[in-house]
């Protein structure tokens, strides 16, 4: 169809980050190439410090980063072509943001980068600068991901400490902070202290609309998120996709187990977020904890299919059953919605996601599969088949530069409800067939 | 239900402006509050300078606000506290947001209200600094706006504006900024010569989040946007609401007759946006400029009742057809959407439609509503009822401190598709009754 395509077509854009040593850069860098990736615009990160790694033999100490030496400036300046010229390739091969991540803390680099970019390869240029004057953080940041960088191996804590600083202190000896007078061409966003302040300059357009919100709405503040289903529906049991059902018994049970487990937890502040279908209020009646009602965590709507099971489907829509599977993440039910769909739907509940602290979502197999892509940084094609079982919780850490994830299986029996990728599109297995079975799964 | 309204439980806020004169801070005031209010969230903005009109006699000149006129300093700052005085009636009362609009250009002023809402009252507050170096941009400011005033009845176009901007300057002399050192304290953003440099200062919860991505993405270029729904349907024929039908022959014109239309404007840039419904998709059919389909844009979902008539919905689901006749707005078709949550799915195509310049939305009766009851700043229980005829160009060219709209009726016949609110609930008109006079409406 005409128009299909088109919001995804953006000029080609190069997010430069800035800042001195353990400030969060590549946290960063990161962090919007997994939500960029997840809302469906290609990106990747460009670590300039790995090609440092590649180019050079062993690190040694802080002395490589000493401004007078020359030899090292040299090596510095070549791996900063290297990944230019590696972006350039995967913006010309259909990327759509190349994240270029290294300290760039000097307005003759920051020139030459926006330069190169804007002026020879046509692309837009966005700089995402982070300053940060709390010692207390940039401590705890490189304790945190420095001493295990491969840079540190065989060296103890201290040592390693003491040299980061050094480091550190060598890039402050030429760090010159985006100044928005002689560097007025520039579109960027200013990050001090995480967070605390934030200025933006110039932005335009979408994307980088979209990533100043992003941005600013994150934080550093340690949490935990629990993911769950609701318990075993009525549906499920009977392997009906959809519908609005009530909890089997089981699934009752599920629900006070459920409360009983995050009791014991003592979280603090816990909010608990659930769809507006019963299933999940059910499941959250027993928690006692604020409760929110979204009606954006609403499991996917299978239009015609709704209510019915995959063997019905299979022989009343034996075409759009085959077609499901040949592209499980942009089939459309008829008058329903896509995998792809759902991604969109739930971008404000990421959005908030990222601004609150402890939170229990207790929401729908499709629906948790698709924060889960998010928070685990999977690709869209393994997306519709990730594993949510029923009577689980899904315990998600934010680390450094990602998350720690747990499972935790309440022992109380349910229906599985995943339908792996068949061999043959639109061909059901034996676990499938008959509603004794029954699988209800999206 | 449990947590139904949690969300909508914030600390209620006041959010204060701050700037010199023509500055736009009773701009950004009042489409923020329609904007929250749209959303939901019930905000009212007070309006410092009407008290001072109501307080005094007829305005004479800038006199009046020079710093050392003592006798019109203590009415201005009476003005202050009996604003804040009815800010505290409205929150009290249920009100969500008070837009405190004044020019709040001292740090003493601001402290003064800082105090009373946060410690005395115990609201949250934010504020909201326009800057603006741009003679050019506070020219047209005061041009556009000022000298319609009421301070400025019966005096001339040159002798007013030389009295505004001598106003702006008794303004200047005890002009402060805000200080991020010496008001460390307050969350603000501040916004520099219309966007071009925002700064944002320690904001925090999902309110102001939301006002800070709102406040980023308006523009004050001048542009237009076209509103329309999609050409007569053959569901609209036979007067079935939802499903996904084609257009009907005279459907068919309309949408050549659109082209025709929208290609004689000669409109810059314009981009076309339909849902992903073949009626809007055919209805944009023969239009040459950028299409952009959104799944946000689908009709409103009727969930059961897809595919139906109202005789057909009155007679299978009487008790449904007479609540929703009774809260139109919040009555949710079972397993489909109300015109509450059509609001919420609609709000990321408000925000871009902010951050674009002219586009031509093709839509669906119920998603027009939402979308024209923001732009007129309709109240929540009149949008279910807004007429958005078919067959109708909707122009919408927002001014100052709104929109003018025009209605342009393309000669080409169309069903009525509008019902208004019935006496009895749940009862039907002649109009609605039996396919011939078929009327899809939502
Ligand atoms: N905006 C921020 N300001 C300060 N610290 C941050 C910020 N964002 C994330 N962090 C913290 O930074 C740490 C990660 O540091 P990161 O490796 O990203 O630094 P870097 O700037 O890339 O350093 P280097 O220049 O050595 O590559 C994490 O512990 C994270 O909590
Ligand atoms: N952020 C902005 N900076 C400068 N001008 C703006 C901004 N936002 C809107 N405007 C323009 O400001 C004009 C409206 O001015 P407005 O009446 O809101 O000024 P004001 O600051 O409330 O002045 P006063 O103190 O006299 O009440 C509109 O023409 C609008 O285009
Ligand atoms: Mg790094
Ligand atoms: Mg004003």
């Amino acid at each position: 169809l005409p128009g299909e395509r088109t919001k995804s077509i953006h000029v080609p854009h190069v997010v430069v980050t800035v800042g001195l040593p353990a400030r969060g850069k590549t946290y960063m860098a990161r962090k919007l190439a997994r939500y960029l990736n997840w809302t469906g615009i290609k990106t990747k990160v460009f670590n300039v410090g790995e090609y440092r790694r590649q180019a050079t033999t062993r690190y040694k100490n802080h002395d490589f980063f000493r401004p007078d030496n020359e030899e090292a400036m040299a090596i510095r300046i070549k791996c900063a072509l290297d990944a230019l010229e590696d972006v350039r390739h995967w913006l010309d091969d259909g990327g759509m943001v190349a994240v270029f991540d290294a300290t760039n803390t000097t307005k003759e680099r920051r020139r030459m980068i926006f330069d190169i970019c804007t002026q020879k390869l046509g692309y837009k240029c966005f700089f995402v600068e982070s300053i940060c004057d709390k010692p207390n953080i940039v401590e705890s940041n490189i304790l945190e991901v420095k001493l295990t960088s491969p840079d540190y191996t065989d060296c103890d804590k201290e040592t390693a400490l003491q040299d980061f600083l050094q480091r550190i202190n060598h890039y402050k000896a030429c760090y010159q902070t985006i100044d928005e007078v002689e560097e007025a061409m520039l579109s960027f966003i200013k990050i001090f202290n995480a967070g605390e302040k934030v200025m933006v300059h110039k932005h335009e357009g979408h994307l980088q609309a979209r990533i100043v919100y992003y941005l600013m709405n994150i934080h550093i503040t340690p949490r935990t998120i629990y993911l769950t289903r609701h318990g075993e529906s009525e549906f499920n049991q009977v392997g009906k996709i959809g519908g609005n059902s009530r909890l089997s018994e089981r699934g009752e049970r599920y629900s006070r187990a459920l409360a009983d487990y995050i009791h014991e937890q003592k979280i603090d502040d816990l909010r608990v977020w659930t769809s507006w279908m019963l299933r999940t209020i059910q499941t959250a009646q027993h928690i006692c904890a604020p409760q929110e009602r979204w009606k954006t965590l609403d499991e996917i709507n299978a239009g015609t299919c709704e209510e019915m099971t995959y063997e019905e489907i299979q022989h009343k829509f034996p075409v759009d059953f085959a077609a499901r599977d040949q592209d499980k993440l942009r089939y459309r039910y008829p008058r329903g919605e896509s995998y792809e769909d759902l991604v969109a739907r739930l971008e404000p509940v990421i959005m908030e996601l990222e601004r609150q602290e402890n939170v229990l979502v207790i929401g729908h197999q499709a629906v948790l599969r698709c924060l889960l892509a998010y928070f685990l940084d999977k690709p869209a094609e393994e997306l519709p088949y990730l594993h949510v079982p029923l009577h689980t919780i899904i315990k998600l850490k934010p680390t450094a530069y990602g998350c720690e994830v747990d499972y935790v299986k309440v022992p109380i029996d349910a229906v599985d409800t995943h339908r792996s990728r068949p061999k043959v599109p639109g061909s059901l297995s034996a676990h499938h067939q008959g509603a004794a079975n029954g699988a209800s799964c999206c």
